[in-house]
């Protein structure tokens, strides 16, 4: 593919490139990119804000991130943020930090990405900003989503007795990375190397491309179940569990055995012989949903298809803890998720 | 000043630090900090929504810019985008890339900045995202505004004979960008070196210390003026002149005697040997207000301190030009701005 240097269009020539023929589809979007502001209009919802960074060799490594998965992925760590409050994401800013290695071409597979995610979860790109950055891809996403007055589900809700689920599988996208990572170190200096990710696409594409879970919030809300707490698991199981417990003043017990772990990241875990439990618990950006229930939804939330039940609430005296397979042992739960500002963890 | 390394902290740990005290006080921030998303209500107005991202050695060079001044500017700069089309700013998210080489207190001092920003101009903070950079500061704040519905005013509603207007004076933040730099280079290496300001402090303010022009919003608002198309001065009066010609479907006369230059800019143009219109109509950073009102309303407009009728639009087939001092001459203005993306333009 031919390459175009970005200096050639300028930063509203290539603006314009990539917002090309974007038509915004929500009621909300009064007015979309191409003024100071972004007009919206929701008057009859309240309104939903998260923001997400993302940065060159912290968040994403361009050895093995294609820009387009790259995209899509910025976009919809975003959309899950929303979801997580029981809401349904509307729009997003994004802006753009682009140093000159890129080209034109780099930079609309990447926005591909972000106007993929879009299409797929009903979202308009109404605005951003573009610069240049000495200092790789910088990219900063906003999403602005709306819930029924009062029915947005904060963190603080969870109540002694309630039950904790999460959707999904968890590890998953941990134990991609750590293949994806095996492999660059194995391909190092070999410009014919090609990646051997046989029998383990499920857990590759669990980290490259996410999905937000959708289908969960609209499922729960089918099934006329209100979470009493809610957030999606982006730093790690025993991090987000620690979370909830905190902001809403109560301890936790969870069941080691009812841990939901997909059979390729157990072997992905038996292979690089690390600790499967504790990738479950402390690998990040599953982005699945961990939320808690009352004990009276516990008929009804155990049909939800790929929910499961975890655990318990406690009173906050009894701490947080993991139970063990046999069901007696306890060990307490740490937040040692992904957290690249505090001392690397062993 | 002891200096605390943020690993010490951690992501939540610094995150608590910096939001410290902060008591939300708009009436449409419903939830702020500490959830996956914010929750807001705006059941009577328009929202609007921009976002800003400012890169270290790009947007600014931390030799000469304090963190303080650094944050304020951060978030005045998008409040004035909320101001630009005609609405108030309520609301911002704060995202930060750190490197290592920040430690807990550089990253406080940046942050009362955008606090100090905060207070003056009635915005709550309400989320953000935090997470360590190997390259350099990164900040991206997006700011959530709000008009009377379908009182926005765009960059589009420009129309035939409709005065041009400006606030302030321009080209200052500019100049005192060329004596920042100069200063940079005459201190390299002298240890002790004390950069000559004096005589000089407008313009530095200009660059460092950004003010949004909120008050000629008001003033506007108190004549009963509703410009007709709007936007601020980031990237030089020549390029947003040609955004609102562009997009309002218009051409424009401006008078070159007409443009406001202080004193002091013109000053340092002399000295540095810079033309001074030049300086006026391409340098960015003055955050002034551009705007267009009819003919109707020159009486009304000219009584508001610090605004400048500076031209009028034409039909689009007139194009874009600056009328010379002799009244006669025509130059056609180009977008020369600010526009790091493009070829250098010398």
């Amino acid at each position: 593919m031919s390459q175009t240097e970005i200096s050639t269009l300028g930063e509203f020539g290539l603006i314009d490139r990539l917002t090309e023929g974007l038509e915004p589809k929500q009621a909300s979007t009064v007015l979309a990119v191409g003024d100071d502001a972004a007009i919206l209009n929701y008057p009859d919802t309240e309104l939903l804000v998260t923001t997400d960074m993302l940065l060159e060799n912290v968040h994403f490594d361009l050895t093995y991130v294609p820009l387009k998965h790259l995209g899509y992925k910025a976009a919809v760590v975003n959309f899950s943020d929303i979801y997580a409050m029981n809401g349904t994401p509307r729009q997003i800013t994004v802006s753009l930090g682009i140093s000159r290695r890129f080209t034109v071409e780099h930079i609309q597979a990447l926005y591909e990405g972000i106007r993929l995610a879009c299409e797929i979860y009903g979202v308009d790109i109404v605005g951003g900003d573009t610069c240049s950055s000495h200092q790789g891809l910088v990219i900063s996403v906003t999403c602005i989503g709306d819930a029924p007055r009062g029915t947005a589900v904060k963190r603080s809700g969870a109540k002694p007795t309630d039950i904790i689920c999460v959707s999904g599988d968890l590890g998953a996208a941990y134990m991609g990375l750590q293949l994806l990572e095996r492999e660059k170190v194995a391909s190092a200096g070999q410009s014919d190397f090609v990646p051997d990710f046989a029998g383990k696409e499920y857990i590759v594409e669990r980290q490259l491309k996410p999905e937000a879970r959708r289908d969960v919030i609209d499922a729960l809300a089918r099934a006329g179940i209100v979470p009493t707490a809610m957030m999606d698991i982006s730093d790690g199981l025993s991090s987000e569990l620690m979370h909830i417990c905190k902001q809403s003043g109560v301890g936790c017990r969870v069941y080691e055995e009812r841990i939901p772990i997909d059979y390729q990241t157990a072997l992905m875990a038996e292979e690089l012989n690390m600790n499967l439990v504790t990738a479950a618990l402390n690998g990040g950006e599953d982005y699945e949903l961990l939320f808690t229930v009352p004990l009276s939804a516990h008929d009804k939330v155990t049909q939800i298809p790929g929910v499961r039940e975890i655990g318990y609430i406690t009173d906050a005296d009894k701490g947080c803890a993991l139970v063990g397979r046999d069901g007696q042992s306890e060990i307490p739960l740490k937040a040692q998720g992904w957290n690249p500002l505090a001392e690397e963890q062993k």
